[in-house]
Parts: C-alpha cells; sequence; structure tokens
C-alpha cells in the first residue's frame, strides 16, 4: 500500500477497481483496510474490501472465507494513527512494516511476487529504518548484494550500476565486475520479459564518453569498455560506452531494449522525461520477482482523487509477466497467492 | 561552414537552399568553395555558389557584385586537402580559422551574428587549437569570461553551469556567483527571445535533489538554493532546486521557459531525447550573438546525403530572432551582413 500518509492508498484503490488487472492475477494489498476504507471515502471511489488479519494470513496461514472484493491483510492500525500528507514515523514505521511481511510472504511462499507502492523515506528514517531506497531494503532482508534497479517502461529503458548515492560518489563505486553484473542482469531480465536475446548499450560516465580522453578520467577506457568486452565474451548483446547524451535518440530507443546507466539521473531523467508514470522500477538480482512504481508519495495532491495509478498498474503488469515467464505453472498466473507454492526463482528457475 | 571532413557543407547547401531562410537574413559562408562544390556533386544537390575571397571581404571590405547565390567567403583550400570523414590537422585548422575569421568580421561590424556548423575537436586539437569546444573559442576571441552555454529548442531549453569538464570535476565549479550569472544569462536571453519575462527552474546536483541531505555533500543547500535566493533578489522569476529527475517533465517544460542545469549531461540527455536535431547551442555572455548546430562532424554519414539539415536552419532562424530582437534597426533583418553597421549588442543593446 505504500506510506499510508502518501498517495499509495489512492493508487491502490484505483488500479484495484480495475478488472482487467485482476483477470491475469489475484492482488492482496498489505496495509491498513481503515485508511483504504477512508480514502475512498474521502475521494468517492468505491472499492469492496475482503479482509483478513495480519496474524491469520501469516501465522495461520488462512485466506478470506469468500472471493469477493480485494484481498487486504490487515495492519489493523487507526486511521487517525496517521498524519495524512506528512512525514511522520507512525507512517514510515507502517510503511517498512507492509513491505517486511510482503517479503516474509514471500519467503513463506504465500505471495508469488511483491509490487510496492511509494514511500517516503525521511519518515521511514524517522521511524529508524534507515535504508536510502526500497531497493535496499529488499537487498538486506533477502541478504542479497549482487543487484541492480531496472526500470522498464515501452518507451525505453535502464538499468543502474549505481543508484542512491551523492553524485559525488558514483565514481568510486564503478568497477569493471561491477560493471559486468549489471549488463549480466539486465540480459537476464529482458530475455524473460522480450523472450528473446536482448539488445543492451551501455553509456559512458563524462560528456560525450569523455571524448577520447579529452573530458574525465578516462573512466570509459579504464573501467566501463573493458567491462562492456568481458560481458560481450560472455556472449551478451551489448555496446558501448557510447556518449550519454546519444544513448537516449529516438533510433537507439527503437534499436536497443535497455539501456545501462552510470548513475541514477543519467537514466532518470529520459525515463521521466519520455515516459513519465508509466515506468516500473524492478529490482534484479534478488530472489524473488520485485516490481514497484517509480513514483513518489506526492504528499501534494493527497486526498485529491488526483493521483494517476498506471505507474502501479504497470508495476504489476510486469511483476504477472515476470511471475508467467519463471513460472513452471501451468493455468491462471498469480502475483500473489496464498497457496503455498514456492516461485521458480526460489526453486532455482 | 565548419569542418571541412564532416557533414558541415552538406547541412550548408541544404540549409541555404531553403527560401524562407534567406527571406528574413543574408546568410554568407565561411568556408571553401571547393568542398562546397564537391559535397554538392558528390550528393547531387544544386547551389549557386557566389564567391568572394577571405581577403577582399574583411581586407578590403567588398561585397560580391552580383546579388545571385549564396556568398562564401572562401578560404581557397583545395577540396583534396582534407581526408573526408576523418581527424587530421588539415581540416581542423580550416574549420578553426573560418570561425576565428567570422568573429573578426563580427568585430568589424561586418555581419551580425555568427552561427557555427559542427566542429571535431580531435582535429581542432590535432592542429593546435586546444579549446574543449566553441564555446570557449568564442570566450577566448572576444576576451569573455562569464558565458555560459544555452541549448534552446521548441519542446525544451536548458542553461548549463558547467559544460565541457569530466563527470568528477563538476563538484569544484559550481559556486553561488556562477549560478546566479548563469541565471541572470538565461533570464536575459529569454526576455529577448520571448518578449516578456521568462519562468526559470533550477535542478539540484544529486539524485532526488539531495532528498534533504540523504544523498551527497548537501551541495544543494550550500550552493544552489542560496544561488537561487539571490536571483530572486535580483527579481528574476526563478525556482528549485528541484529533482533533476522531475525538471524535464511535461508539465514542467510547459510551465518553465529554460532549466538550469548543473552539468552537461543533466540538460543534454534530455534535450536529445526529446529534440533531437531541434536544438540550438548558443553562447549566452558573449559582446555578440552566436548560435550553433547541436549535433558533431557524423562522419559516418558524410558523403551519403542523409546530412538532416534542420539544426543549421534553427540556428540560423535562433540568430536572426535574436539580431533583430536586439537591434534598432528598421526592416528587414540580417544576419550577417556586409554593410559596415554595428549590431545593437557592440552598441551596448
Amino acid at each position: 500500500m505504500g506510506d499510508p500518509a502518501g498517495i499509495g492508498p489512492e493508487i491502490c484503490i484505483k488500479a484495484l477497481n480495475n478488472s482487467e488487472l485482476t483477470t491475469n492475477c489475484e492482488p492482496i494489498v498489505f496495509g491498513d483496510s481503515s485508511v483504504l476504507s477512508a480514502t475512498a471515502a474521502e475521494c468517492g471511489l468505491s472499492i469492496k474490501l475482503n479482509i483478513i488479519s495480519a496474524f491469520e494470513f501469516f501465522d495461520a496461514h488462512q485466506r478470506p472465507t469468500d472471493n469477493k472484493g480485494v484481498i487486504v491483510v490487515d495492519f489493523k492500525n487507526s486511521v487517525k494513527r496517521f498524519r495524512k500528507a506528512a512525514v511522520s514515523a507512525e507512517s514510515g514505521d507502517a510503511a517498512f512494516k507492509y513491505i517486511d511481511k510482503a517479503i516474509r510472504s514471500h519467503d513463506l511462499g504465500l505471495v508469488d511476487a511483491v509490487v510496492t507502492g511509494p514511500i517516503n523515506k525521511l519518515s521511514m528514517h524517522a521511524a529508524g529504518h534507515k535504508y536510502p531506497g526500497h531497493t535496499e531494503l529488499f537487498a538486506e532482508k533477502t541478504s542479497s548484494t549482487n543487484f541492480c534497479m531496472l526500470q522498464y517502461s515501452p518507451v525505453v529503458s535502464c538499468s543502474f550500476v549505481t543508484t542512491h548515492c551523492g553524485y559525488a560518489e558514483v565514481i568510486d563505486l564503478l568497477s569493471v565486475d561491477r560493471i559486468v553484473r549489471v549488463i549480466q542482469l539486465t540480459n537476464d531480465a529482458f530475455l524473460k520479459i522480450e523472450q528473446r536475446e536482448p539488445k543492451l548499450i551501455v553509456c559512458g560516465l563524462n560528456p560525450h564518453a569523455g571524448e577520447d580522453g579529452l573530458f574525465g578520467g578516462r573512466e570509459e577506457e579504464r573501467i566501463i569498455a573493458p567491462a562492456i568486452s568481458k560481458a560481450q565474451d560472455l556472449g551478451i548483446n551489448v555496446v558501448g560506452p557510447y556518449p550519454p547524451d546519444t544513448c537516449f535518440i529516438e533510433p537507439r530507443r527503437e534499436e536497443f531494449d535497455c539501456v545501462v546507466c552510470m548513475y541514477h539521473d543519467q537514466g532518470h531523467i529520459p525515463l521521466k522525461a519520455l515516459a513519465f508514470e508509466q515506468a516500473v522500477n524492478t529490482t534484479l538480482g534478488l530472489p524473488m520477482i520485485r516490481t514497484s512504481v517509480d513514483h513518489g508519495t506526492a504528499f501534494d495532491i493527497v486526498g485529491k482523487n488526483q493521483a494517476d495509478p498506471s505507474s502501479l498498474i504497470a508495476a504489476i503488469q510486469l511483476a504477472t509477466k515476470l511471475a508467467q515467464d519463471s513460472s513452471t505453472r501451468i493455468g491462471k498466473p498469480k502475483i500473489m497467492t496464498a497457496k503455498n507454492t514456492k516461485t521458480a526463482n526460489q526453486s532455482g528457475g
């Protein structure tokens, strides 16, 4: 559900009213039914909730008794606990717990994939959960070290060698091994998404990719090009390093499945410019499928019925696709299921 | 004409065949007629050249004797002097001389504005002209220190606090004074371009503009925000620092006239993604009007009649507009004229 003080509850209600979405998966909201109901009332939206307590769902492995309405694993906080559209430790702690329990429910085989709503990092930090972002939280909870962020959209997709760090810290985080790993993870993901061998392009770090050493410290020649060579030796269809400002032009966007970026804004700037609210954030390299909206809590529009659920819908659709493709199960694919089955990811697929 | 080994000659021929363009200004090509003729023949294009030697134009202040054809101030190099589609000192030196003479002709009042074609920096450097780019060449030749780059396009425009330097060097080049200056130059330019008070937005440096100190060294709080406050105190309509990846989304592009960027790729990536070959490069803070194409020499398509003159046409149009707006002359505006008149810029306008 994301941070209860943000637009997460509203986009959940709007997305889950989409019957096309629920044909292809069985969504289960981890959140507070009190907040969902209050938000629906406030925005004049209608939704039928099918509530089960977190205790019943996790510890007793129970399911709701009927099939009507959106299943909510309810944390039973009062709506009054959360200050709306504001940073607070209460909201941050609740958002953290929704995610933590969703990850645990995946470990228990109760769901096939986790889709996350927008969180507020200051609220999370205020509650003592000091993660730079969702990605790092998932990495810690699943004991993953070799992960990376992928932003997927129909217009352009980007994977990231570094993400949530300061501008100045990027260079020290670049290494041949890290770049090879991100290229591999990107290639593996697009093999599943596109069901064919993908074509990848890698950005340089400096303006004009250093222009043969004219700008910068030859990071292209020293670090990025050797990584691309190694990835090519592994049989991956990848080119670069190219001048970053030429990697996102229209002919390139059509030619390549994904752009491998050195830092957060190198990819996020064109992604949001070209595909605002269409992108889905995915963490690659985890032992589970995890997608997320690509926007924040948008405190400025909370309670105004202005929030757009497109990114959440796209995140659920991509998770469904990844769960379908990586699963050996026949029949209706499920993002989140209470059946005691493991995903293909967990069993090594 | 740009580097004679690149696509500069081809886009000159294509742009100057555009009769709409020549209604509004009197273009004068600084280049080699031998190369223009050979390029026209090679690409199956036709153009009538009206040739005058550089000596006659500069030193004798002569004009061509008739009005037919495109005026070429001819440097009289043989076409054989230049290796096509390749880096060479000969091409770099010729490209440098075309620009150098164009600047001198402006100093002499022989032209109203200078529009530059694509150059190859390696060729310029091979010839001993060690400029990081056009902008720095113009700055040196006009003894300017307080200049900045503006990329103008109908979709989004960006001005730059830093440009041609390595990724790692950006932080040391940021200062309150420098950012205030760039905001002022941007504001002055858009007052002329839009004929009204512009609205400007300033990017942060770090992902999420540092997110209240979570990422980076608080450059937003220490350097960028104080500069914005100072500019606001000067009466400029400017906001920020905003998360860089939100400055180029569609609602913001419509709301603001220009995005003030901290580094080259912060603005060039979205510019090329959104407005490839529509952008015009302008140097603000020079004692003259100077615009340029926003692409390179494109050696891969030289001689194939594939070069798109759109960026050069847009550069000529913007120079015409700036010359018109900043001039007190009544009647037909001229980008480049052999009449011995000063531009408004030179006389303090």
